[in-house]
C-alpha cells in the first residue's frame, strides 16, 4: 500500500521527443470514487490497481502487477469504454513528468501529473505546463471513459 | 484466467474435525454479476479475486495473491459488511469438498462446494450433503454480506 500525492496540469503544445511514448489501455472494474478498481495495459506490462476516496491531493492506492493476457481479458469484463493514450516521461529540472496524449473519444486532451511527497511540495514548472486541473473531476480518467473530452460543451473552460 | 465450474448444496450437520478449519474475511470493491471483485484473507494469505458473469455453473475467474496487510486495507474500502467463515476442506471418495460454515450475520448457515473439470461430471454425494443450492443467488457471497441469513423470511425455503 502507498498514498498517493500527485498534481495535474493541462499542457500547451506536444512537448515529447517522436517515439517515445508507451501505449496504456485502461478499463474499470469499478468508478467508485470510494474504490476505484482500474485494470492497465501498459506497453508490455499489465496492473490491477484499487484506490481510495481521495482527501485532498494524497489517495490511498494499491497496485498489482499481473499477466498481460489477463488484463486484455479484464478489459472486456471492465465497466464502460476502455480509454486509449500514449504516456510520455518527461524530465524537467529534477522532476518527471507523466505527459498523457489521449487518443479515441478524448483526442486532444493532453495533460501532465507530478508526483510528490507532501501537497505543498515546490517543483519548477516546465515552459508547457497550463492551468491545474488536479481537483477537476472532468479530468479523472474514471470520468473522461464515460464523459469523453470530446462530448464537453465547453472543452477549454474549467472550474474556478 | 480460469474458468471455475463449481456445484454448491447445504449442509446437514457439521461433518468437519474439530479445529480444522481456516478463518476466512472477505469483502467486496464490487458486487455487480458482471464484474465481482472479492478481498479475501485466508488464515495467514490472501488474494484479490474478479469474477465475470455466471454461464450455467461456470465462471471466468482470476485470482491474485496479495500480502495479508494490503487485503486487511481494502477490507476497509468493501462495500458493505464484511463476511466471516471458517472453511473446512473434507475428502470424500476421491473428491475435496470446501465446506464454508458462516458466522455472525450469517450463523447458522453451512454450505458444501464442489469443484469439477465439466458441468456434469458425476461424484459421489457425502451422507451429510443437502439440498442444491448452486443457482440460488441468495446463497451467493456476495448477496450474504448485505442480505445475511440470520434476516432471511424463509431461511430453510428455496427457490423452485
Amino acid at each position: 500500500m502507498g498514498t498517493e500525492i500527485e498534481r495535474k496540469f493541462l499542457v500547451e503544445g506536444t512537448p515529447w521527443a517522436q517515439g517515445s511514448g508507451v501505449r496504456y489501455s485502461q478499463g474499470y472494474l469499478n468508478r467508485d470514487k470510494e474504490r476505484v478498481v482500474r485494470v492497465r495495459v501498459a506497453g508490455e506490462e499489465a496492473f490491477l490497481t484499487i484506490k481510495g476516496v481521495s482527501r485532498g491531493a494524497s489517495r490511498a492506492e494499491f497496485e498489482y502487477p499481473i499477466p498481460k493476457g489477463d488484463a486484455e481479458q479484464l478489459l472486456k469484463l471492465s465497466d464502460g469504454p476502455v480509454i486509449e493514450k500514449n504516456r510520455y516521461v518527461i524530465p524537467h529540472e529534477g522532476s518527471h513528468w507523466e505527459v498523457d496524449e489521449f487518443l479515441g473519444d478524448n483526442a486532444g486532451l493532453v495533460v501532465a501529473e507530478i508526483e510528490l511527497r507532501t501537497e505543498d511540495q515546490p517543483f519548477s514548472r516546465p515552459p508547457w505546463l497550463g492551468r491545474e486541473v488536479t481537483h477537476d473531476s472532468r479530468y479523472f480518467n474514471s470520468s473522461l471513459a464515460t464523459h469523453p473530452y470530446s462530448k464537453w460543451r465547453e472543452p477549454h473552460s474549467g472550474r474556478p
